[in-house]
């Protein structure tokens, strides 16, 4: 497809120039002629079909195929995504990264799995250059959606089995598995020896890795020590509650997140367990306002979650370049290091 | 301008055919052509010049106008969208009353005023129908970049200064005058003297109309029981501190809202001073997670904030049907009611 030079295209400005209008009123014109009178919008017309002028983003669109626009696509609702701050913080780092380099952030927001369609036709709108997807779930129609809309992507957790396109992958995620083998390492270390495992859901990758950690260090452990939550606090209450029912004589506790190990320590304290004393708790992420807030603040596996926002970004941008420059997007994963940090809960 | 019958164009499944590839082969070639084997790429231009074919996202453009989508526009940095959930009741109002009207919604995230440049790009590349903006401050660029944009628009919030566009202008807005009437005669029949206002920050019309519902009331009030804070938390905090300082003899504050309300109880608490006893204390807004959680909680002026997301929503619906029936948008505004909740602060 050969390309009109950009300067041999007229603007929306000589447009309203020919007819007479503000700016404003030829746009409208152009938008389908809302609010604007007809003998005006009928000068706006004609100067359109003079000049030979395509609408400011179909043009844009076919000299450039860019749009400077970067979309974040986060598989739950809404209300997860303003209640967990884990998210709040990869969107930081995301935002900051966008905006060092002059690309707006797209928050798409979804409500439940009815959405995707809706998605998936934003998506195919060209209205973004490319995606940044995160808390992907098993089966979940994201990937596919994105595959199809043909867009250099970066997903910010292990995507949970290989595309048709798995060459072209790439993604962010922490070492969970040894992450979750330190914290429960620690926990034997201290000499805990009944450690229970309250696991994040199992069908997104981060919570089977470290589950994993955790089976690697107890791989003869008791399996009703183990117990699933959401990643959210009030599953964390739950499956605490569950443990102390099946297994009372437990001594330790490793939460797959500090959400959930702040719902397990509600419980905890409402039944009278002392904590670190009796019941020694480790949580997972260091989130902000939750993991060193808690009392007694949470011993917990931290991962660097606004540094993992950026390196999506950065990932992401150099993909769009290389694929401006002709390049495949060449796929590019990175594992970020976890640390153990010592509180008072362990 | 004629419009095409949207049958006589060719779509991408027979650009692909004639090509001999795959849909999203066809779809990447279109997109520039990352990733594909220089061959193939040839034939998939071939085929797009032989069919005519015009992408996507385009020819919708051209055709419909219509993409589906609304931006949610919030005149705040993205550290704070996150950390007041005045924010993420409003956008759950939203959120649901698009979803059930199949439409995308679209937040456009701010680091700061450097980025607004960039959002106006976006607005004026056709990417969304319609926008929502809230938490507008005096001299906003945002609504003149919506206007250049010509799109339908609902304010959340009255905005401050009329626009040239004054007859087009809607808004959702609550009654903060009235509603800081009702908190400030409470206090008073409450028998307290020394009534003080920690009013929000004086650019946006919100804090300016709790400010004049409080002198409405207190007409010759002192104007050094007056602080100005940010509707921040910590902004509560120093403005409480200040107003301690400056009146020690002070009864009762009435705080712009409740963030500013919990850091203003923070304070007092600090400096013993007994709430309600010694200072009575009310809010406004009563959001999730602030208000009914504080010690003691919050008597509050409640908005129905997720209402007011939904109604905004529901207007700017309105507003794109009747674009698409070549009607003017036609400015709608609404006031929603408050209503004092008495807790144990006051």
């Amino acid at each position: 497809m050969s390309e009109p030079s950009p300067g041999s295209r007229p603007t929306l400005e000589a447009v309203a120039t020919r007819a007479g209008v503000s700016r404003a009123t030829a746009s409208r014109v152009v938008r389908g002629g809302a609010g604007v009178r007809a003998p005006l919008a009928d000068k706006v017309r004609k100067a359109v079909e003079e000049l030979g002028y395509v609408p400011n983003h179909a043009a844009r669109s076919l000299v450039t195929r860019r749009t400077g626009a970067v979309a974040v696509i986060i598989a739950e609702p809404e209300i997860r995504i303003f209640s967990d701050p884990f998210f709040s913080q990869q969107i930081r780092g995301i935002s900051k990264e966008l905006t060092a380099h002059d690309t707006q952030l797209v928050l798409l927001l979804l409500e439940g799995p009815g959405d995707h369609d809706r998605i998936a036709r934003y998506l195919a709108g060209g209205h973004v250059d490319g995606a940044l997807a995160f808390s992907l779930h098993t089966d979940d129609p994201i990937p596919a959606i994105i595959q199809r809309a043909g867009m250099p992507t970066v997903y910010g957790g292990r995507p949970s089995r290989p595309t048709a396109d798995r060459q072209t992958v790439s993604y962010v995620d922490a070492d969970n598995r040894g992450g979750a083998r330190a914290a429960v390492r620690y926990l034997s270390d201290l000499g805990r020896r009944r450690i229970a495992h309250i696991a994040g859901p199992l069908d997104q990758t981060s919570a089977i890795d470290r589950l994993d950690g955790y089976r690697d260090v107890l791989p003869d452990g008791d399996p009703a020590l183990i117990a699933e939550g959401a990643f959210t606090a009030e599953s964390g209450a739950l499956a605490m509650a569950e443990l102390l029912e099946r297994c009372p004589d437990l001594d330790a506790v490793f939460a797959g997140n500090d959400l959930m190990a702040s719902g397990a320590l509600r419980v905890l304290k409402e039944r009278g367990r002392g904590v670190p004393q009796e019941v020694a708790l480790v949580g997972f992420d260091d989130v902000d306002a939750v993991a060193a807030t808690t009392d007694p603040p949470l011993t917990t596996v931290q991962q660097d979650i606004e540094g993992q926002g950026r390196l999506m970004a950065r990932l992401l941008l150099r993909g769009l370049d290389r694929e401006r420059a002709g390049d495949g997007p060449g796929p590019a994963s990175v594992i970020t290091p976890t640390t153990l940090v010592r509180r008072a809960s362990a």
